[in-house]
């Protein structure tokens, strides 16, 4: 197995969130040439928050890629230099006002190598207690909700729950370690 | 709960893979506006596939999003007017030379709705049969790899499987239905 070499990149198109690197690569040995697109993004992490009796902490929030609402676990972007546990910490309270007793990484993964660059890291915070209000953005509307674990079964089995970065972390979460 | 109204919005970059729109939005209650920037890409298909004597079929490559070698489950872009059963057939065929006996959707998810507008369909491919060699794209290079379930259980442990979409699959998969 043979990597592309990476002749010349640039960045293409910039937003706000993420931006669109070209990449102009040479096959070293079929000495074709090929150009791919990728997407430069903050690493994001993601939060299966429970409060102190085992509630599941939701939000839901109307989401422009599909324009709907979606019910989801807390989650957010890493800020430049933060750490991704103080950003999960951070994103749990400011979306919900929740701080957990204990928080643990579950897993770290990189988001989707063929197009992105970044990693998720899924977090589980356990014995959360609701200490203050929410703190949004301006541009942010979430509605907290709290699940019990047969709702959120149920929700992962008939669609309700529909988002696979959400699905990933429950999954995680209700898998446990080890994965059997 | 109020949605962003889409004021206006345009493509404003295009990839050989997806595009970048900009949406224009105004929040009908704070009367605030907002820019967005969302990808629209094609729909996914992802397949956990079984040999006849119950192998998981991977495949390893190049993505250039990492810069690394990553083992996946084989996926692929469903092509305009394709089926996404068909598209899952194909890219199993195409990438590994494998026919499965019987396929079957395990979940339709979006993939990420906070910036994406595509769906994943998740299948499950039993029974498969080498039947033929690979057929790749002229810049594609792909070793197709074959684990029993407690090696693939390993490497979902240790992180040799790292990209949370193939974590996606081999979860629904070990979870089957119901979860619980």
């Amino acid at each position: 197995m043979i990597k592309w070499t990476i002749k010349n990149q640039k960045t293409v198109f910039e937003s706000n969130i993420f931006k669109v690197r070209s990449l102009a690569c040479l096959h070293p040995v079929k000495s074709i040439e090929h150009n791919f697109h990728i997407l430069d993004m903050p690493d994001w992490i993601n939060v299966v928050a429970l409060t102190e009796d085992d509630k599941f902490i939701m939000v839901r929030q109307h989401r422009l890629g599909t324009d709907e609402f979606t019910l989801e676990t807390p989650a957010g972007l890493i800020e430049k230099g933060e750490r991704p546990k103080t950003a999960a910490l951070r994103e749990l309270m400011e979306e919900t006002g929740y701080k957990p007793k204990n928080i643990t990484l579950m897993k770290k993964l990189y988001t989707n190598p063929a197009i992105m660059n970044n990693y998720i890291y899924f977090y589980l915070a356990t014995g959360c207690a609701k200490i203050e209000k929410q703190r949004l953005d301006l541009a942010e509307d979430i509605e907290v909700r709290l699940y019990n674990k047969p709702e959120i079964q149920a929700m992962l089995q008939n669609g309700k729950i529909n988002h696979s970065i959400i699905i990933t972390a429950l999954c995680l979460y209700f898998m446990g370690t080890p994965i059997n």
